[in-house]
């Protein structure tokens, strides 16, 4: 790094982030670990002090100067949301707690009153337990069955083997954008044309791709896209379902209570209009509003240039890696550019235990995961119990990436020394 | 009020709550809405900011520093909530979005797989939007029956009516124990008594309740309790279920994802114990801790003494309202001291439109609530459209209800005026 180089985009935001500028085991703090949640800016954090300081009150319900103002705050949260995705309307998009709650939406509502006995539900090996749980418990309720997609030898979805399974029994094919282990891209534009050739519905976990790259949901055409806030600089405690207008129309509610009513008479009610249909009880209102903090703050860097400076990111992170000839990384390499797989390593180093590679780095203050990172089956597909998994966000820096590499040789070393 | 007289709690809390201390239309912010959501004291403000300040982190899944913290505090949270309704163990609260998500998830799991065509549900004809529907469409689902608790002439709920609906029939009673419209505290102890000679579960809505005063499950012996986080100084987007521990273990799963599975195969899964087993995906992690905070916060405060604070409070509310001989008041009158009733009025006022009260009330700063509070077949059963409320939370003052019921009287005079 010489004096005369570019501020990258992490020089810039850093500060915007407090919990970065701690140590951690005395150490400074490297947290490597953004697939499983991102960190808040300060203009999340402000966000949610702000209404809770200034406007906190229940939505929708009352009359009141503050009630006015929150239910403001959280309506306009959601037109931003719609925008990030660019669905067609603000009626499209759901609040849900979390990405997980948002699958177990479809799969009740759509997925009891649609699916029957033989029909097919086409998901991949490499879906996040988000993703596979809802379907087998769909499944065992239904009828239905589960098939699904293996990888090429390269790591990534077999489209040609999707091709092969799908056909006029599918009903569903509900798949990750970008994995969250292997880290590949699924050519889901691809999917989504020939599962709608054969009238299949598709539903698209969007954890991983929504924090890191532009979304278009009508230019994708997916039936229904999930996502989770607090991997994408919100908090905890919300995440939203985007589903077609249409198709949200014709689904029967999920949870009942207040919220999503029109009347309610003792022995029956009728329902709210679409995004309320979908929201019962008192919603996660200041959630939702730092929800629109953070995508106003993740738009105002531009999403392209998340995706361009993750991209030098990756591609610095898999060259480090491969200088370690222990170390065996899963799923894709990226292209010269980092192109072609997201910006996270899921990795091992011959017998060592990843826990005890996270371990001993965890005391030179760097933050990865070891385990499974809720893809049990594809680990099992993988042959391995579990992995250790690098994931990076745009504040993070190629010295950090240094700083994980160094640690990560010298635990690699230890090891070897012990096991060796 | 003398100079020499001791100060009230709320002169001792008030100073913890920095949204009282603003303007609402150029007058003192007078905060009667605390039904509908409370107020949050710095001590959860800066829960929720140390959180993602110092140790954001996902949990349960990492051996990584924060993620250790981060893990701690949201377990610790638990028991602090378990320790608050006094669970016998505190793998018996289970975090939910708030209290309708908390019936949904008993309606879905416990009641889909124990209800059968011909089964009786018993409810009242008090209970909130949220603890009716998710039973309506129970009902349609299974072929269960509704019943419905009316009302005693002293618009308290009819235990003598309950005990003639109540047969084998039954295999649940869920009612609210205090109700948000009429204030009335439901004898639950005696209701739950009476269900358990007939062998039927009974779920307590302890929205109103778990708020005001001391709460004690294992007394009440209730199968289950919900309550929402943000009625009692927690943020939006957390609340519990309560549940006995043989219960819930014999539930099968609700939400489907991460965090609620142990061994997860392709095409069938084994799920975690309790409580994990119903906190499918990253959980509000903090929104939980927060919920520990305000739990201590309230716990230091004491809630015998919030709830003897606020029946001095209702007292003298009713008294101050009985003053203006236009407002009708709904529900059981409280006694002397204030006791028998929550601290809530719903009340109407002749002809004029309680949103109309509302909005002239608001000019004055005084945020009310109007509508049907989410108990419209109440509302229905009172042949009243719907009412205005106003209700206390333990920082409310003798003064602030002087300014409420100065402006109720100008407004109630004003519309006098116009259609006398």
């Amino acid at each position: 790094m010489t004096l005369t180089k570019d501020r990258t985009l992490a020089d810039k935001v850093r500060a915007d982030f407090p919990i970065l500028h701690q140590e951690v085991n005395g150490k400074p703090l490297v947290y490597l670990d953004n697939a499983a949640t991102s960190q808040k800016p300060l203009a999340v954090l402000n966000a949610i002090r702000d209404y809770y300081e200034q406007y906190n009150s229940n939505v929708h319900r009352g009359v009141h100067t503050l009630s006015a103002k929150a239910t403001d705050a959280y309506e306009g949260a959601r037109d931003k949301v719609a925008a990030f995705v660019n669905a067609a309307s603000r009626q499209e998009i759901i609040y849900t707690r979390n990405a997980s709650e948002a699958i177990n939406l479809v799969a009740y509502s759509w997925g009891l009153s649609n699916l029957q006995r033989g029909d097919e539900i086409i998901l991949s090996v490499m879906e996040h337990h988000s993703n596979l749980i809802p379907w087998q418990l769909t499944a065992q309720k239904t009828g239905a069955v589960l098939k699904f997609v293996e990888l090429t030898p390269d790591g990534v979805f077999d489209l040609e083997q999707f091709k092969s399974l799908i056909s006029d029994k599918t009903k569903l094919v509900s798949t990750v954008h970008v994995s969250n282990t292997l880290g590949c891209i699924n050519p889901v534009e691809e999917i989504i044309e020939i599962a709608h050739q054969y009238g299949a519905k598709v539903l698209i976990d969007a954890c991983q791709s929504a924090p890191h790259m532009v979304l278009d949901v009508q230019a994708m055409d997916c039936d229904w896209l999930v996502a989770s806030g607090h991997k994408m600089c919100a908090p905890t405690g919300i995440g939203f379902l985007y589903g077609k207008l249409d198709l949200l129309r014709s689904m029967p509610p999920f949870l009942g209570g207040g919220e999503m009513i029109a009347d309610v008479f003792l022995d029956h009610a009728t329902y709210a209009d679409l995004p309320h249909k979908f929201e019962a009880g008192t919603p996660s209102i200041g959630e939702a509003i730092a929800l629109g903090a953070a995508v106003d703050y993740l738009s105002g860097i531009g999403m392209h240039n998340i995706h361009t400076y993750e991209a030098e990111l990756t591609a610095y992170l898999f060259q480090q890696l491969q200088q370690i000839p222990e170390i065996k990384t899963y799923g894709p390499q990226p292209t010269s550019t980092g192109e072609g797989r997201a910006a996270l390593a899921a990795f091992t180093a011959g017998d060592v235990h990843p826990h005890d590679l996270s371990t001993i780095l965890d005391q030179a203050g760097i933050a990865i995961r070891a385990g499974h990172h809720c893809t049990q089956p594809l680990h099992r597909y993988l042959k391995v119990q579990s992995t250790a998994r690098a994931s990076l966000y745009f504040y993070n820096t190629r010295e950090e990436i240094d700083l994980f590499i160094a640690s990560l040789k010298e635990a690699v070393e230890f090891f070897g020394s012990i096991f060796g």
